[in-house]
């Protein structure tokens, strides 16, 4: 067997029903406007005609690829058309798919660490050589020795994963620099960062004067719904030809009818409103989770601040340890992934990777005061 | 770049509207029951809940597996049982996710010449050395020394692409055997035989005791409309666990809502009566075309006769070049792909490639009245 499925763990099935406080990575479903959705979906599919069941091109259902161009390039600041816009399932998929067209065996790639596992594995499924990059403050640091001869680096400047760290514009700068003189490349993952809650929102990477440099994806997994595998890649534009033949012969493309349900959604001004209203909702959430976390936590576990996304990271005090605490917080119901998970981290404090935006407030709270028996029994 | 995406071409786009003669691949959407689904989703999208928009497992979401399960034992006499069952997104993707496990670079493959061009496409990306095998009146041929040290053989048995040749009982029985023998795989494409019009239907490889060296793959892009990208792969038991990690890295599984609306339309007889319906159609069809030819192409182009499927072959008289045939045809506005196309071809006569099951009648009797002017001009 290739080295591609030995040793890969499956994600997470997700479990049904109320989520348990801190889970990560997914968004308030019981928030979903599911008849609204089902209300654009079924006149959509009551005006599906013969053509419409044909498929499309690999590239995507055009209405779909002009609306999120649209959509990027008003709130993310990416320098895009639809003609370079590519409508995958995900960002798994998009990072697999440049991996496939790009990279020969062998090929140097970096990335964060910690970082996303994800990724980790379609670098390993690629046999690239992997280096990887501390984080500080400002997001993924640069050292250009350590990045010599490396042809990709993939990062998460809006909102570093699982740090939370937004890469400051200086760093931006740099690293775009930096691939413009090595001649290489940028994988841009702004995988959930929709929801900013405080801050200036910084322009991605991509729209810094990065277009030809940088490969920006995102899905619609964090920001709808997951059950719903739609996804984008915005591309350099000479590269969306040779991304768009690997796409047609290893999947045709993403489905179309579902495509068409999601562009509707997006040109009715639904998903506006929706990322609106969820902002507000995650907004409360993170206020109650850094509130409980200070009046009961203090000194034993610190929140730290974050900008924008589903998750932080809970900071423990020096001398406890993040395996010791997840492992009794899971035996009453409290999920907690340590950051070592992640990959090394610097630093004398161990942190905790804790979802909010899922949770509701009644079991954020609740999850805090697990915590605090916790914290207080492993002091 | 990657070998993967150099030279790939992109697959047709599907023009929209009327479908011209003599269109291959694709089913008749014109008779597509688009309002009964449309029904059956609407019915699904308003009882969406919040658990219905998180993801499912990689191998697919249960109900539909178990559909496939039902479907593949009671019709194809594929030996499954829904855990063997992976949900994907077609026959490309497949094949892909298997080269992918199954493979390392330089492992030998083989497959039937003349075929399908996405799966050598593929083979190419998994840097596999490709062994051609060519088809005989039985379907493809076994020597066993051309065979020797191949891992992995892909195969069209129920109708081969494109000759249309069903592979005989005996011939199925040793292919199993060889496998058995060398410790090899087979990849069986079983991709557009639910439609047979005469003859016995054979049990698919699979269920011909090769459940443990064969994988099962077909899509329901041409069973129900090509839009939709759902389809199958049923696997050896030791197979599902990496098969299934590898998908949650790809691709993390296919859409779930879309999932669950095709099991319902299977539950609810829809799709059987669906094939039902189209097969009468196809026949229909392909009498025209065979009465049409036959009254007005003796001597110059014989249909072949086929037991199953979407398309046939024309074979040419001796003497008629089929580029020629097709590039002449194509300014009449009527479409034939010559079988070099599909690679190299035996015997002296040359054949073009001719869909009948999306043309409607008096578009195939136009495409025939087109050809009979072209080949009397040739001859």
């Amino acid at each position: 067997m290739a080295p591609f499925a030995k040793g890969l763990v499956m994600y997470d099935t997700p479990e049904p029903g109320r989520l348990r406080a801190f889970r990560t990575n997914v968004p308030a479903l019981d928030l979903f406007p599911t008849t609204l959705w089902a209300q654009v979906a079924s006149r959509r599919l009551r005006r599906a005609t013969a053509a419409s069941l044909h498929g499309c091109e690999a590239a995507g259902y055009p209405a779909l690829r002009a609306a999120v161009a649209d959509y990027l390039t008003l709130s993310r600041g990416v320098a895009c058309s639809e003609d370079r816009v590519l409508i995958v399932s995900g960002v798994q998929e998009a990072l697999d798919l440049a991996l496939r067209v790009l990279l020969v065996p062998g090929d140097r790639v970096a990335l964060e660490e910690p970082g996303h596992i994800g990724a980790r594995y379609l670098f390993a499924a690629a046999r690239a050589r992997i280096v990887r990059v501390p984080v500080d403050a400002e997001g993924a640091t640069l050292d250009p020795r350590r990045l010599e001869g490396v042809r990709l680096l993939y990062v998460t400047p809006a909102h570093q994963f699982p740090l939370g760290v937004s890469m400051s514009l200086p760093r931006r700068v740099a690293v775009l620099e930096w691939a413009r003189q090595a001649g290489a490349l940028i994988f841009e993952d702004d995988y959930d960062s929709e929801f900013r809650y405080s801050g200036r929102p910084l322009p991605a990477l991509q729209g810094l004067g990065g277009e030809d440099h940088t490969l920006f994806a995102g899905s619609f997994s964090k920001v709808l719904f997951p059950a719903l595998r739609l996804g984008y890649l915005v591309l350099p534009q000479d590269l969306v030809d040779p991304f768009s033949a690997a796409l047609s012969v290893t999947r045709r493309h993403a489905p179309v009818l579902e495509q068409a349900v999601l562009a509707d959604f997006i040109e009715g001004g639904h998903f506006a409103r929706h990322i609106r209203r969820m902002r507000s909702a995650y907004a409360e959430r993170l206020g109650v989770l850094t509130e409980a976390a200070k009046r009961r936590l203090r000194g034993r576990l610190e929140v730290s601040e974050v900008e924008a996304g589903l998750q932080t990271v809970g900071w423990l005090a020096p001398g406890l340890e993040a395996g010791r605490v997840a492992a009794a917080a899971r035996e009453r119901g409290v999920r907690l992934v340590p950051i070592s998970q992640y990959g090394r981290l610097r630093g004398p404090r161990q942190g905790v990777h804790m979802g909010f935006a899922a949770v509701e407030p009644r079991e954020i709270r609740r999850g805090i005061d697990e915590l605090a028996g916790i914290l207080a029994a492993e002091a």
